[in-house]
C-alpha cells in the first residue's frame, strides 16, 4: 500500500554510500545519522552532548566552505557554528482530495527540491504518523547559513506536497562545542562521555524534545551549574551504548533554549534514560521539555513522501 | 439509525472466541479487554498496577514473537515492553458530505485494515462522541513492535474513513512490570491488589486519562516515592471489585509520564475511585491529570465506524 | 425574523403541562427547569446544594426505571446517581449556505430525535449566541443509563443541524446527594437552605459553570473542608430567593470536577452572588472556574434550532 | 478605496445630533460616546471609575423604561444595572470571494438590524484590524434588559456580514455606582475624581481591557481592598484629562471580572496611564489583564462594516 | 524559482538612495533599516536602547510633521512619539490554488499600496517562513498617526494578497526616549552605548520579541528597577558591534509590555546576547519572552510578496 523505507530506490541518492563512508572516515564524532538503507559498517563512538547554557567562548563559527560540490554530511554533523532547522508537518486533509496520479508525482518533486540545493543543505525526513498528534513528519535541515536554510525551506513549501503541509513547529537551533563536561571543566564525566559507543542496532526512530529553562536556572553561578550538569550527566553514561544525541542551541532563535535530538532502537531504554532525566535537580528548571516530544521513524524525504501521498 | 455494539457480527473478527479463551487461560492478569460480544465467563483477577516512576531493573523486553499467525491477545495484553499508541479522532465534518453510499463502505475497509495487519498489532475501538468534546472516537493499538503499529496507523489513515478523521491525541506508551507496590516492597498491599478481582457486569465504558508528575515528584527519594505511592493504592483496593485498570509509560516519548486506562461499568463507582486519588498527597505533584480525561464505549471497530459514518 | 421563545407552538411538546405539573408535584426539590412556556403556578422550593467534594457514603444508585413511557421529569431531575451530560456547540458558517429551505426543516428533525429518545433522556436547550464566544447553544442531557445519554448524542449529531454543529465543550457530571451541608454535620446552614424559596419570576436565563479544584484542596481534611464549605455557603442563602442550583460530580469523567448549573431571572443578583462566593476561603482552591462561564437563555429545542436556522 | 469614519452621511442615523444633546444635558457624568460625527460643543466631564469589586448594596437596578422610543443613549451610558455586552469578530476569508456587489449591500443591512432593534439597544462599533490580531471589529452593546441583547446580537449574525463574522470573544458586563472611591469612603480622592474633565480632542480610539482578578484578592478585607483602590486611584488623576473610562462587571456571567473601556485621543498618554496603573500592588492580583487588550478607531456601524467589505 | 531579496528591481522604490543618504545624514541614531540593495556606506552608531519602564518625564511627542511628501524614514526611524505597528501573518493554503497568473500580480498591487500611503507610514517587510512556525512574514509600519497606520493596514488586507493573508500577530508599540540609562542617571554605561557602533556586514536577518514583565517588576521602587536594568545593559555593550537594536513600549495598548527589534548578521552572536541576557536577575521579571520570537530575512515588500506568491 505504501512503500517502506528499505525498498525506495530514490533514497539512495539522499543517503548515498558516499556519505556513510564519510561518517565513517570522521572517526569519534557524532554520526547520528547513519544512512538507513546501507549497511551500519561499524559501530559509531557516539559521545554524550549535554546540554549547555553558555556560549563556548572559543568556539570558532564554522569556516562557511566554498566549496561548489555538495555539502560534506559527516562535518555539517559534526561541526560548531551549523544552524539546524526544524519544522514539523500535518499533511492538510485536501491534499487526499487530488486525483492519485498527481500525489504520485509528489516525491520526486520534494527530491529534486533537496537535490538543488544539495551544495547549501542537507535535509533528514522523519515519519512521525501516528505516533503524535501534532505532525505527520518533520524534517530536519543543516546549513552553514541561515539564509541557505530558508531558501531550501521555501522552496520546499512551493513543491506540491509543501503547499499541502501545514507547519506545526519550526525552531532554528545553532551546534556549538560542548561547553560544561569539556576535559578541563570535568574530566572523569568527558573521559565516561568519550569511553562508551554506541553499540546497537542502527536505529530505526529518532526523537525531537525541545527544552527550555527558567530564568532561575540561567540566574544560577556557573560553577553551581556545572554540578547540576554533572549530575544529569552521570546516569546519562550508561545509555551511550543505545542512545545517540545532538544537541542545538535555541535562546533568542526561537521559543526554545535548546532542541534535543536522538536516534534510537530500544525505545524502552530511551524510556529509561528520559526517567533518568527527570530524576535529577536540573529537571526542576524547565519551562519546557516536550510540546511536542515527537518520535518518528528515519526514513528517506522519498519514502516519506510516498507513504504521506498514499490514500484509498 | 446505528448499529450497536451487541449486533455488528463483524466484530466477531476483531474479537474472536479464541481471544476470549486465551484470556481465560492466562490466569491471575491484567484482563482488560474482555471480548464485549462474548459472555463473561468467570471473573477476571485484576490486580491493580499502581503509577511507576522507576523503571523495572530485572524488566526484560518482551521478546518479540516470530509467529506468523495474529498477535496472541492474551499475552500481549499482559505482557512487559509491549507499546500502547492511544490515537483519539474527531471525523471532519465535510465527511458527512460524501454520498451515503460511499460513507457505508468505510466500515469494512477499515476492518480489512486491522485484519491485514492482525500478525502485528491488535486494535481496540471506543466511541466517545457525545461524550467528550476532544475526539468522537479513539484507538488503542498494541504492538510489539513501534513501527508495526505506526504501519497500521499509517493504512488506517489512508483508508476513506481515516482521510476523514483528524488526529487530536496521540501518545506512546510502554507495559512495564509493577514497580512500586511489588511483593518485595509492600508485601500486605501487593497481597490485597491480587486478592481482589473485578467481580461487576462486563464494563461497557473505558477511560483514558494522561498523567504527567512534576520534576518535584521524580525527585524524590525513591523510599518517601513508594510511600507516596501506597498511600494512592490503599485507597484503591476497594475499587478493585468494578474497575479494570492498565498502565503504560510515556516519559521522554509523548508529552506525558503515563497513560492510565480503565474499564468500568459503574461510572459512579469509578468517579468515587478518583476523588479518592484527588485525596491522596501523591496528587499533588500532578502536572496533567487528564487534558483529555476521555470516556467512551467499548464497541468494535466495525461498529465505531458505522455509527459515525451515519447521517441524515 | 426569528421565532421567539414563547410563540413557538412545537415547544409544547417538549415541555409540555404535564412536565409542569409533575414538578409541582416534586414537593421541596430543585426544580431547576420550570416549564418557560407554561404559566410558574408557584414557587418552586430550591434548596442549595453546595459543591460537594465527598462522594456520599450512602448514596444509592438511582434506580434504573424499566417503565415503557417517557422519563419523568420531576424525578429524573431531582434524583441522585443521575447523569448529566452537557455539550456545547458553534454552528459551523458553511450551515448558512445551504438553501434557506433545507435549513426550515431541521427544527423539526432534531425534535424527533429528542422524542425518539424521550424513554430513556431528557434534553434541555439553551440559546448562548451573542452572550459567548465558545458556543451558539449547548443541550444538557439527562439519564439514568450514561450509554443512554450517548445514543442520543450520536442520534443528535447524525441530523441536518447536528452535523453542521461543532461541538466546544462535552461535560460528563452525575447528581449525589448533598454531602457537606447535611442535616448530620451542619444542622443551621442545612436548614437555612431548606427554608428560603426561590420567588422571583420564572427564569429565563441558565447559567453552565464549570468547576476544578485543587490537589490541596482535595488533602485537606474532611472537618475543615466542611468549614470552608460553610463559608461558602453562608453568604448564597440571601439569593436563595431569586437563583436557582443544580450540581454534578465530574471527577476523572471529566477536566472538570464540577458543572454548576443555574436559573436566574435577575442575572445582577446573580453577579453579586458570584462576587460573593469569590470572596470566601474556598476560592483560592480553584483552577477551574468557568472556561467557559456560558450564559444562555432557556428555550425549547425547537425554538433554538430555529433561531440559529435563521439567516439572510 | 473605503470610505473614512468622518465621510460616511450613513453614520448620522446611527449617533444623530440628538444623542449629541442628550449627552450634553446629562451633566456631569460619564460621557464616553460623545458622537463622532458631530462637533464636540464643550468638553465632557469624565469622572473616573475605579473598578469596583463590591456589589452597590443600595445599588437599584435601572428601571427598564417601557418607553415606546428609541433608547435614551445618554442616560443608559449613565445609569447602573446596564447589561454591556461586547463582542469582538473577525471577517472570514471567504467573505471576500462574494462578488463585490454583494458586499456592497451589507453595511446597509446591518444598519437595518441595528435601527430595527434601536427601541431596545444601543450599537456601537470599533474598527480593529490592523491593530490586533484576535479582531477585525468588535461592537458594544447597551441594554436594560440581556435578552433584547441577545436579539439583537441574534439578527446581526443573521446578517449576510454576521454569518461571514467569527465571534472571537464576546463578554457580557452590568454597570453600577462607584463602590469604592465614593464620597463616604474617600472623600478626597472622589473630589478629585469629579473635579477634572476630559479637556483632549475628541477621541478616535476606543480601548477594552477585561480585568480578573485573583481569589487572593476577593479575600482581601474590604478596608484594605479600599486602601489599594485608593493606591489604584490616585496615579489616575492626571490623565482624567485625557482619558475617557467605563467599567463593567462581570463575575460569574463571563469569564472576566471586569470589562474596563477607554476612549481616547492621545495612545501615548494612554500607554502612560497604563504603565503608572502597572506599578501599583493591585497589579500583582491580575489573572487577566488584557488577552486581549484591544484597540479600535471610533466609527460608525456603517463605517466599519464598509471598510471591511472592500477587496480588491 | 523566486526572486532573491537583492535581485529585485521594485525594492528600490521602497528602500530609496535617498533614505539610506538621510540614515547616514541623521548622525549618532539608530539606524536598523539600512537599505538592502544600496551599499552600507558606513558603519552607523547604533547605542544600545535598553528596554524602558518609566514613561519618559519630558519626551515630547513627536511633532506630526505636515510636509506634503514622503515620509522621512531617517527621522521617524529614531523620534519618539512614533507608532510601530507589527503585524505577522500567514499565507493562507488556498492561495496557492489560485492560477499562477492571478498572484504574479499580487506584489505590484502591494507595492502600489505601499506607495499610495507613503506620506503617512513606512513599510518594511521580513519573509519568515520555515524559520518560524507562527508566520510567513511580518510587517513592521511606522506612523506617527496610529489611525494612519490602520489605514494602510487595512488597504493592505483589501489587496489580493493580503485577502490571503491570516494575521497572527499584530502588536501595536510606541518609541520612547531612552528613560533607564541616561547620561543623568547612569553616565557610565550611556556613555558605553555610545561607545561602541555597529561594524559588522550590513544585517541580513530581523528578530522580533515580544516582552511582558510581572506586576513584581512593575512594583519594584524606581531606583532597583535603574540597578537591574544597568545588570541588564553591561553585558550587551560587547554585543553592539553586531547587534542592532529598536525598542517599542506597548503597556496597555497591546498584550504585551514592549516590543524588542533587533537586525543582525551574525546569528550566532544574537544568541550568545540572549543568552547574556538570560542570566541576569531582571529575567526573573519576564512573563513573555518571545511568542513568538519570530527571525525572519530582511527583505523589500516586493521580494516578500513574490517569493510567497510561488508555488509549483
Amino acid at each position: 500500500m505504501h512503500s517502506t523505507r528499505r525498498s525506495g530506490a530514490m533514497s539512495v541518492g539522499l543517503r548515498s554510500c558516499a556519505a556513510a563512508l564519510a561518517l565513517l572516515a570522521a572517526g569519534p564524532v557524532l554520526a547520528q545519522q547513519a544512512p538507513m538503507s546501507a549497511p551500519n559498517p561499524a559501530p559509531m563512538p557516539a559521545p554524550m552532548q549535554a546540554p549547555a547554557a553558555m556560549p563556548a567562548p572559543a568556539a570558532m563559527p564554522a569556516p562557511m566552505p566554498m566549496a561548489s560540490g555538495p555539502v560534506d554530511r559527516a562535518k555539517i554533523l559534526t561541526a560548531p557554528g551549523v544552524f539546524g532547522v526544524f519544522a514539523t508537518f500535518k499533511v492538510r486533509p485536501d491534499y487526499y482530495r487530488l486525483a492519485s496520479a498527481e500525489r504520485k508525482g509528489a516525491a520526486a518533486e520534494v527530491v529534486a527540491v533537496v537535490d538543488k540545493h544539495k551544495d547549501k543543505v542537507i535535509v533528514d525526513a522523519y515519519l512521525t504518523r501516528g505516533l503524535g498528534a501534532s505532525a505527520d513528519y518533520f524534517l530536519r535541515v543543516h546549513a552553514y547559513d541561515l539564509a541557505a536554510a530558508q531558501r531550501f525551506m521555501t522552496d520546499f513549501k512551493a513543491t506540491r506536497f509543501g503547499t499541502f503541509s501545514d507547519v506545526s513547529e519550526n525552531l532554528i537551533g545553532i551546534t556549538k562545542a560542548l561547553n560544561y563536561i569539556t576535559k578541563q571543566k570535568s574530566e572523569a564525566l568527558n573521559t565516561g562521555l568519550f569511553a562508551a559507543t554506541y553499540t546497537d542496532k542502527a536505529p530505526r526512530y529518532a526523537v525531537m524534545v525541545p527544552v527550555k529553562k527558567s530564568a532561575e536556572w540561567w540566574n544560577i553561578p556557573e560553577e553551581q551549574r556545572l554540578k547540576e550538569m554533572e549530575s544529569h550527566t552521570a546516569p546519562t553514561l550508561q545509555y551511550l551504548v543505545n542512545v545517540k544525541r545532538k544537541l542545538y542551541h535555541s535562546t533568542g532563535i526561537a521559543d526554545t533554549d535548546f532542541i534535543t535530538y536522538f536516534e534510537v532502537e530500544d525505545v524502552g531504554a530511551f524510556n529509561n534514560l528520559m526517567i533518568a532525566l527527570a530524576q535529577v535537580p536540573e529537571n526542576k528548571y524547565h519551562t519546557r521539555w516536550g510540546s511536542p516530544t515527537l518520535v518518528g521513524t528515519i526514513q528517506s524525504v522519498d519514502d516519506v513522501v510516498k507513504t504521506l501521498s498514499t490514500a484509498n
